[in-house]
């Protein structure tokens, strides 16, 4: 077995703390990552907490890793010793469902080996994330990183980064087109950043007036509060899609009104709680209420080689992992712009 | 003025009554319709007891009409006296918005001019529906009906046909896809019909085991009872499409969760408070949750021309006018295979 160090939740409520445990050694197709950065997610703090009710412990959160190969199994073809590579919210999955096969694997519909809080193969070793210093990961869920600087701010792209790209180009979003962002968060400011890159007007709806400001540096061509109620009924019909990041309990029908006919809002944020929705909202304009989540291997190998070629990272704050517990407390409060990354070199 | 007889609901809670009125003399571009059959729709009852909180009286309702043409305006071209016809949900339309130009009058962005509790171009007259002897309509919302046969079953087919077939259409239902209806009373009945005969595989999902026997003979494949939670755990993930025409407050999530991956469930049954849905049955397997509207006038021709070439109509029981509050407290009841149509001849 190979030692690893890292931080972990050793139950719901207390703060995460050092740990000591073991990776598997390499298999013939593994690699063996030295991780550098690992962005905070806000879904590290949900589990981390069990505000999913589905958490194991101890638990190393982290699914936004960037790192470098430090050492390939006997029949890796794809990476070598020093290359740089990301990992993101799964690290394998049953490669035999109509999802694997078609490269949707964060969709299999057999064993999705998530990269912590879940199960290895063997089904029976928890997985653990990377709020650590090694990981070993089958070189198939492993992406290549072609940024050529800001490594730390090209880690939130692992999650944030593919969990927007991913539905903006499933519904062909580009130019001609009106988007609304819901939302200024880890999601939301790189849902702008990335609507914007594709040609999109895009505007950002949120309750914070205070964000019109960094919405524009972020490239949104327009602000919307939300609770103006005036600026909200003059904006009726007027976005052919909406991506909404919000994660809490909000109106989602006032938003389905600002769709045109035949519009989609995509939820990549999830509410702990249903939304209630009338059906009114979707009948009278035919349009289209789903969802999408994170993004397949390819897709995401994809969204990393667009954001290298276009200078697309994340706005970032980085911390040194013993500040972890403190970046949890103010991501929940909603205050960092955008994202908490953490300096795996750090760990001491 | 042209003098026309119907029945009439003069407020929220009395029975419809015998009720005379006028309608407009013809324009250039109007025909003069007798009036033969006219469907009982459930959005008639709606109206007529003011449950939508928008109705005006008095109100002859009615919005699935059979007739002859018995007289045409001076610049009619499309028509003649003698020819078989139909009206819909509206009889005009701004014809200058999107939608219009797209032939989706139905989503008009302007003024759609409803067949009844509407108010007619002018902007002061109550436009009056098809409970009535006659009917004045511009040739360009007026349906031809090329059914040999049938004609009172047909009458269903200008609202509940067009709700169900504009929506399989637009999510391209057919060969090799397994299809849910949900319901099976006026519109999941031509649901039924409609989606089986595009080739696809259908499954009646409702509470009452009773209408199993119904569902095949409709053309079903499969009935499932929606209170069997053994059924519906067994059949997660397992359709393409799911029509919902159920207008009553249910359990959404549960059906979604029927979805395979990609899938989409449309409302077209509008119940009048909010659904709760849970945000992850849509981000889990990236599905859709859409709204439908009756259809545009090219697409209702165009399942007319289809149902006729198919031998399609609804299933139907026909009533004298005098019966129709009768009619109507059944309809609530659901004690009805499918459509109860009116014989206007019984108008007297």
């Amino acid at each position: 077995m190979i030692q690893a160090r890292g931080f972990a939740a050793h139950d719901a409520h207390s703060p995460l703390k050092p740990y000591s445990f073991s990776r598997r050694e390499l298999s013939d197709n593994d690699v063996l990552i030295d991780i550098q950065y690992c962005g905070i997610c806000h879904s590290d703090i949900h589990q981390a907490r069990n505000e999913w009710g589905n958490s194991t412990f101890p638990m190393v959160p982290g699914h936004e890793i960037v790192g470098t190969i430090r050492e390939v199994g006997r029949k890796v073809s794809r990476f070598k010793e020093g290359d740089s590579v990301g990992v993101g919210c799964f690290i394998d999955s049953c490669r035999e469902c109509a999802s694997c096969k078609e490269g949707l694997e964060q969709y299999c519909e057999g064993h999705l080996v998530v990269t912590y809080n879940g199960i290895e193969k063997d089904m029976k070793t928890a997985t653990q994330g990377g709020y650590s210093n090694l990981i070993v990961v089958d070189e198939n869920y492993v992406l290549r990183v072609s940024h050529s600087s800001d490594l730390p701010a090209v880690a939130p792209l692992l999650c944030a980064g593919i969990t927007t790209y991913s539905p903006l180009r499933r519904w062909n979003v580009g130019k001609g087109q009106r988007v609304g962002v819901v939302g200024l968060g880890g999601l939301g400011h790189m849902g702008v950043k990335l609507a914007a890159s594709f040609g999109a007007d895009v505007t950002v709806l949120s309750t914070s007036p205070s964000k019109q400001k960094d919405a524009e540096r972020l490239g949104a061509h327009d602000f919307l509060v939300t609770k103006d109620e005036k600026a909200l009924a003059k904006a009726q019909g007027r976005f052919d899609f909406i991506l909404n990041t919000v994660a809490a309990v909000h109106n989602v029908d006032a938003l389905l009104s600002l769709l045109k006919r035949d519009g989609t809002m995509v939820m990549v944020g999830a509410p702990e709680k249903p939304l209630d929705v009338h059906v009114f909202s979707l009948i009278m304009k035919r349009r289209n209420f789903a969802g999408s989540l994170i993004g397949g291997i390819r897709e995401t190998q994809e969204m990393l080689d667009y954001c290298a070629q276009n200078n697309i990272v994340s706005d970032i704050e980085m911390i040194s992992i013993d500040k972890v517990n403190e970046a949890y407390d103010r991501t929940v409060k909603g205050d960092v712009r955008y994202r908490f990354v953490i300096d795996m070199n750090s760990l001491s």
